[in-house]
């Protein structure tokens, strides 16, 4: 059997004062000993414990010091990967991380892939292949949202989900394959009402996880939310009040400037992308049309579209220039600003069902309010604490594709087709969620648990 | 007495996939005690051992898990800053580390500010002020040089030497106080050539640490390499092919680019600041006098000058329109480039002393002899490894000031001028080296000498 390499990277980011080299692999404290000269006399690092703290030097092959670090040692199984792991913490010169790699690599240590650690970590079963996944969400988060949706995945949540899924099609197989051995009885020995709720259920749960990656992915690449306005509405008064006020704060994601149409908010945890529609237009002025089927695009495509109205205009011709009729009402903000000195602008004109709101974007009047507003919108209360929500674009895809063979099943069964066309489908489902898991669903564990559930002694 | 508040900060740069933040300060685990919720049953963080690891979550306020992290335990006065300290490693998430970094505050945490730590392991006498300075150094250090040099300092190099400069001053200082006692009985109680001596060999001290900063200010900032020559002569395809020399390592420094006139290169552990004079000359086309100017200067301020030239032209005049008459020779690498398609190009037009090298920038021959000259020419043999280098301006400032105090000395007693005042110029030097490790000199320590060494039971 071959022993993995043992494996060394940089594990902070650029910049700082402190950064850190992890190792993982049987090799680990055997490649320190090389190159790890400890303060504490007559000892070797050889003989590290377990979650201790050793202070020394690392040296290169001259014998020349390179750094003063601290060594955290874990020992296996008990660390992230399961393997013996050791952290370097050096000073954060990009010159020193780099020379401590070298001596690492030149006594022995692989250059980590990426994610290796973590691979590593889900091949020693230290968590499946979906709470790996979540680590990856877990650093990338940037809102309270995504981390929570993060941490919940990380502790298992599609594990547990899959679970249930899992037990219930399992159950169904057993009582498929128990009619199929018995088929040549000629009875109908499964209950196929049973069978038909199990499958239901299984679609009810299916849907819910299938239909949680709209808010998911949202969350994860901020809700869309759609400004528009003419031009001299008061649309970049109000962008900057939004963007300084307190309780929306702006989140500071590098490669995202004003320049790109887009900027990001955090309300209440939620991050929102601000797309600025007339951004759009007039960045493709030669080309108008298509600049105008952009913007009408990315208004539909938006969860919240806000149109920020001059009352000294007429507001139900603005409006109607702009909103495309197919917009759903419910998800309009019609915000008429200029409040301080428009006191009595006639919102009814405004079609039935958009919400109206009257602020003054100079003034910085009714900006909470505006907040407060796309906070409520944007109802995540379809989903509560502790709910499983997908953000994982292959997660999704194969929730969907598990739907379908659900589906097809259903309509097999209620078609009367045979037992194996059923159970077909129902095994897909199965390899599906272990695609998720990264488990392997064998024919063998089917059978297991027809014999444990079972157990008719044949 | 005024103890220290518990300060937190994060140590790590931007990225990465793990992230330290750290503590320090007599409330470090008491604080840590209210946001940390250790894995192990029946623990509290309040017990925590020194250099032990413990692994657990960090909770907000209502109890929700921020993160799973990792914290190093270190306890007073055992620590980087001699204070109780914790370091919590977290993953990289912008979010996370703003949210642990939040809720250590709201527990009685204070902001760390610029080099607090190093600023509190100071105070508390876990290092002197050269070396804390040395700690910055390191951290930004970018070759091996730079880092040799900072490391030295950090073991006390600096302090070191200034020790020794210290006895010297204050053996002498005893001598001139001891004569001052008993001037009353008018006899010149010290042997002034003694002092002279000793006042002579600080002074070689002095004037070496002085001179070791040219040298450590180049290779902090890089040495400064002229790169001219006339259009087409080859000079891009020059620099392109020494910034991908093997041998000649590319730092990668940030904000540093092409377009600033300047690239950095290692060669043998020095940096090399490579600067463009014909890039100087055409920005400020213009005003080309002043670019001109600009160039000589930039010519004239450098530890070494290449100029390229073109053999199909006449190479003399090429050299002279360019090289300002009273640039030392042995500074200069007259590279004779297109050696592939040139073979008989005359040097001996040139100016006696200049350094003469035929290449083919285009084929890449000649590269390696380049920079071997280049790295021979820097010669840094003056210095030995172990040497101190002075690359702070703070203390190259005031060695400065040390040594004209004690040059004012050397010619008070030259002079034959009374005691007092020789004794003011050295208290003057004195005080000077206490500015840089940060120490006090107080005319109690220089009393204390007296009788320590002496000891004449008056």
């Amino acid at each position: 059997m071959k022993t993995n390499a043992t494996i060394a990277a940089i594990c902070t980011g650029h910049g700082g004062a402190i950064a850190v080299l992890r190792m993982s692999g049987g090799d680990t404290f055997a490649i320190l000993n090389k190159v790890f000269r400890p303060l504490r006399k007559n000892f070797s690092i050889l003989d590290a414990e377990a979650n201790r703290i050793y202070n020394g030097f690392i040296v290169d092959d001259g014998g020349n010091e390179i750094d003063r670090v601290v060594v955290s040692a874990y020992r296996a199984p008990h660390s992230y990967t399961g393997e013996d792991v050791a952290e370097i913490s050096c000073h954060a010169s990009s010159y020193i991380q780099k020379e401590i790699l070298s001596v690492l690599i030149k006594n022995g240590a692989e250059l980590a892939k990426h994610g290796e650690f973590t691979r590593r970590a889900f091949q020693n079963k230290k968590m499946d292949l979906s709470q790996a996944e979540a680590v990856a969400d877990l650093i990338a988060s940037k809102s309270k949202a995504e981390h929570d949706i993060a941490v919940n995945q990380m502790r298992g949540g599609i594990t547990l989900e899959i679970k249930r899924l899992r037990d219930l099609l399992l159950k169904f197989t057993s009582l498929m394959e128990l009619e199929l051995d018995f088929s040549e009885e000629d009875v109908e020995f499964a209950d196929r009402s049973q069978l038909k709720n199990i499958l239901q259920e299984t679609e009810r749960y299916l849907q819910r996880l299938v239909g949680s990656f709209r808010y998911g992915n949202a969350i994860k690449n901020g809700v869309p939310v759609a400004i528009c306005g003419q031009p001299n509405a008061g649309k970049s008064t109000l962008l900057n009040a939004l963007l300084n006020d307190e309780r929306a704060i702006v989140t500071d994601i590098p490669g995202t400037t004003r320049d790109v149409l887009e900027d990001f908010l955090t309300i209440d945890g939620i991050l929102y992308r601000l797309i600025d529609t007339a951004g759009i237009r007039e960045t493709d002025d030669q080309i108008e049309k298509i600049g105008i089927s952009k913007a009408k695009s990315a208004i539909l495509k938006s969860e919240i579209v806000l149109i920020v109205l001059d009352p000294k205009d007429d507001i139900q011709r603005q409006f109607s220039d702009i909103i495309p009729p197919e917009t759903p009402p419910e998800k309009i903000v019609a915000i008429i600003n200029k409040s301080d000195i428009c006191t009595d602008t006639d919102a009814s004109v405004l079609p039935y069902g958009v919400n109206v709101l009257k602020i003054s974007a100079k003034q910085k009047t009714g900006i909470e309010d505006l907040t407060a507003l796309i906070s409520r919108l944007y109802n995540a209360d379809v989903f509560s604490t502790g709910d499983v929500i997908l953000t994982n674009v292959r997660h999704y895809e194969i929730f969907s594709a598990a739907l379908a063979s659900v589906l097809r099943a259903e309509n097999a069964l209620e078609s009367g087709l045979s037992g194996e066309f059923v159970s077909q489908d129902i095994r897909e489902a199965l390899r599906n969620f272990a695609e998720i898991t990264g488990d392997e669903i064998t024919t063998e564990e089917v059978l297991g648990n027809i014999f444990k559930n079972f157990c008719i002694g044949k």
